[in-house]
């Protein structure tokens, strides 16, 4: 059993790894953090029990934390991650952070965007981008795993292969995704209440989304090239699931296009790549850590468009940190992660 | 054209005063207040047009508002409301309080529910009961009028017929009430978030809600002697809408029952009774002011359900508001509000 | 491992039985059938795949399922079950049945409110209702179950150990209960079409549901005496959960009622008992077999409200067919079902 | 009063025509048809009285209707629609179509996306394309209106004036758009049922939906050569609303073009144009006749992006069609339809 230590156990992310950990058999979550709300049980901040063991809540005290645990999800927020990050590595644990601390492998790039200087930039260097289905040798490795953000698994599952084999255009490419409500975590805002976001439909971020530069270095090393990409998020009212329809220009036929992406997802157990034509549902992907791709090409523009879900929660955040703490961990990839979504 | 402010323009019920106002014929709004978002403009705040003329929110200053028009509509919580219609009408207007504020004729009776004492107790003797279907006359003629809460609208236009009737029992009387989340007011806190509320159904306040008195209070009336009811709130994931499900014991066959709630609403513009067995549903009162009823007896235990349904934000507050306001005012009781609803 | 057919595998209670059995140590699904649908894969009817492995749909064949499996989920329609349940015991295997046909032992009543009679009156006086917490010496050794419907499992875990015990009166009992739309079944009605659903709240088949008879049944043994009950059914936009707000009149103080009711639980794996006054939410059950039960007296009319929530596809549904196999098999009452709700 | 049939009274426009007619003070209708309803009230075929008065749902009787009435709005379907049209033209009506039959003027551009000749090639050329915002001077004048389809509503209002102008390229235009359900009509299909929507996002109709060509033609004009564009619907979980993000290459700056696009629509009283870079809401046009359109230049690709949002049953179909009649029967052209949205 590999002892785990929730480090943010308040939001959705830090309880969707409790669900998921709960249901693992080689995972104990052993340790469960909070300044806010330590001293109170789990099931007593959240109202039902999110792990079979109802743990206390703990301060985020890194000595504490390292007595008991061997691994670390990281759910709290960037800015506040890289120090906790910093002092478990130190203390000799092995960190999954779900954060952005670490996704951006140049401190100038992560500046620029977070407005604030990275006070790790020997860690920024050392970080493996989780993405296992890309990653997976140096993850196995790895001592710090930036868990990629919600939005670019979706678009980077499709898009990473075929820029790789070089099947599709390095510029225009358009990301435009629709996401639920959870990604923008558990907040008091009036914004993000039920009745204003209940039959409504945004556009947020427009242009200036912090993910974009994450999906952009990792285009730019597929490619081999500066990619600059043009990413539109929304928002949509349901309360998981991404939907990201990408447009980019073809260098291949589709039937090629299709099998290669197909062959290069054979053996991974969490990508599925549908015929030409058949599109993704996020209901298919709902609760599981499965990411599905559609694609086609339109005949009278000759333009590609790929379509990819995934559950913003799950292979979004929390089952890629537990897909990635398999692979850290020496255990099988799939272990203990669903496949079959909650439908309806 | 009557000049119409309204007090406290932020919130929901501010805003659908604004909505219905815009389609009235004898209605000009023509102040709009918040004490927080003075100085902005009506689009600034909402983001869209509320209002045809973009009003500027201004002070909620009782010199202000009494300069600029004749009727307030007051849309401020419990507690500021009476303030603000103490002062309005010793400036002479007429004001129709939204608020719990003049519900209660007893300042006991308010403050054992509100835990504060009540500061205008001879406005309390004053206020009526803004209940159209029952108290138009009242209405017609008074200077304060207290507008009825949602949940009150929706159980008492059953109620109060029959029991004036001797058709039910005063006793034993249950209403179990399910509303949309707008009831709730416009508000930021986790609990009312999009994620907590879509895809979940809770009951709060149980058997506590502070319009249990406001009920208890006209079904008295009624009834000729004090009634007791048990009164359960739900909170269903819908933005508007209250579907309250009331149980009785009938003193008189269901046909009966039927012809007297059909007799006593025939001339009442925004109040339909359904046949026996035909319940209402939410969907078919959405934005509209009226109130739809169903009922039928059990043939095996011999109870009464009465089955009612408004839109909480039109008949329950706004559209009463103008429905009293055109009684006032001397205008036809359904000058303007809606009928029709919108659908889907 | 125990061979398990699902017997209609195209409605949403069957899927649910290939999502759980795919979590579940100790099941292997061996064949899923639909006379409507056979000859297809699983992952072609229903767009994904709901089990690990990709089942062809076979024609519900007794002999085929004979061969292939030991115990039998029937996931079909009332009336097709008792015939499949006949045929498929007479060949040795054990039958869980989850439509209604077996949950009446009287074949008068049965035909009284399903309109037809029953075909198989002697295995009627065969079948343990599969309620387990209640009947789990009988389920253990049973060869047919007939597993409750989703509203009798909400309302009788909290009245049956109360009826029982003599804490509260066996007359006057109302349950109004709330339920999402997958309760309805998969089909292509305008009546449960997303426009006319969402946004609506509506009361159904008032006073007259089926699931009536079957509530009465189990309350009158447990009172020794016949019971009637008022039920009122409600629809509320949501995919799953079923909320009852139950009222009854109490014979003993609050705390006697929840350390009763607690007591009675206290080693039951899926039923919460939370402290008087704290009312459940649909959230904290959804997608795991768990239900939660709330409490309280009014201190105003005396009235005891019991308030219980369930996830319907799972402990009203699949989830409890599960733990009813288990029992059946001499597994871990518990075993591979889920008591971590999917949140949000 | 201008007198008006509403052809086809069972669908969702046909109600939305009701609604919107009967808060307008120059229309009356005084004819409402259904092949399949004939014979029944209209109140009794919804459940509610979508007019005030319950007119009897007739027969679709050319002879009737033209007896009835001087304008007929079209809500059949496509196919049904050209032959309707034709009778009632023929008997000296004026007839707003709100099928697809007659916005695509070349006859075999028709048959190669509607799979069947169209049988009135000279009504085609006739027709003038409803969007009155381009074409109001030619829809004063028409017989035969061609009310725009919803996608085309959103997507053409803020291409049309830039195209025109000469600010945007006519290559590589992307319009991603997000429907809400009542798009797709009143329809029991499992695939539109609540439960396969609520929670889902889906693509449909990928690079083949049938608005495509009506945009292209729109466009082609507006450029003076033939444009192609690549659109892809999506179906989002609510009911009413189109959220357009469109993509394409600016020929000017962005101020410019914001400015061009504000002065296109200054006198227009429905299309709103918001500052660069304030994103519109679908919440702020629901139930109203507006469109909002936002727009920014991303500086770092260079891209220009549209985004447009109407009510689809309004703007995007019968808000729209009372628009072309206001204009049709000389009266203004905002007049009686609403502006304010219903929100929340």
């Amino acid at each position: 059993m590999v002892r785990v230590a929730v480090v943010g156990a308040t939001g959705y992310t830090g309880l969707e790894c409790l669900r998921l950990a709960a249901a693992h058999p080689e995972i104990r979550v052993t340790c469960v953090t909070s300044r806010r709300e330590a001293g109170r049980r789990l099931s007593d901040y959240w109202g039902f029990k999110p792990y079979p063991e109802d743990l206390e809540i703990l301060p985020p005290e890194p000595e504490t934390i390292a007595e008991k645990a061997e691994v670390a999800l990281l759910c709290v927020p960037h800015g506040t991650a890289q120090e906790m990050a910093a002092e478990l590595l130190s203390r000799g644990l092995r960190v999954i952070d779900l954060s952005a601390d670490f996704r951006l492998p140049d401190p100038a790039l992560y500046e620029s965007w977070y407005e604030t200087p990275h006070r790790f930039p020997h860690l920024l260097s050392e970080a493996v981008y989780g993405l296992p289905e890309i990653y997976a040798p140096e993850i196995r490795r790895a001592r710090l795993v930036a868990n990629p953000g919600c939005y670019p698994t979706a678009a980077l599952l499709p898009l990473l292969p075929l820029l790789e084999a070089g099947l599709i255009e390095a510029e225009d490419l358009l990301v435009d995704a629709k996401s639920g409500v959870s990604g923008a975590g558990r907040k008091g805002e009036v914004a993000l209440s039920f009745c204003e976001v209940h039959e409504d439909f945004r556009a947020y971020k427009v242009a200036s989304h912090r993910h974009t530069p994450e999906m952009e270095v990792q285009l730019s090393r597929a490619a081999g090239r500066e990619v600059r990409i043009l990413f539109t998020p929304h928002l949509t009212p349901m309360q998981r699931g991404i939907f990201a329809t990408i447009y980019a220009r073809p260098r291949a036929p589709e039937k090629e296009i299709y099998e290669t992406l197909r062959e290069f997802y054979r053996e991974k157990p969490f990508v599925e790549v549908l015929p030409p034509g058949r599109p993704p549902r996020v209901a298919e992907v709902r609760g599981s850590n499965l990411c599905r791709i559609g694609l086609k090409v339109d005949a009278r523009t000759g333009c590609l468009l790929l379509l990819s879900v995934i559950d913003n929660l799950v292979k979004g955040a929390s089952g890629q940190a537990l897909q990635n703490l398999n692979l850290m961990c020496g255990l099988p990839e799939d272990l203990g992660l669903p496949r079959v979504p909650l439908h309806p």
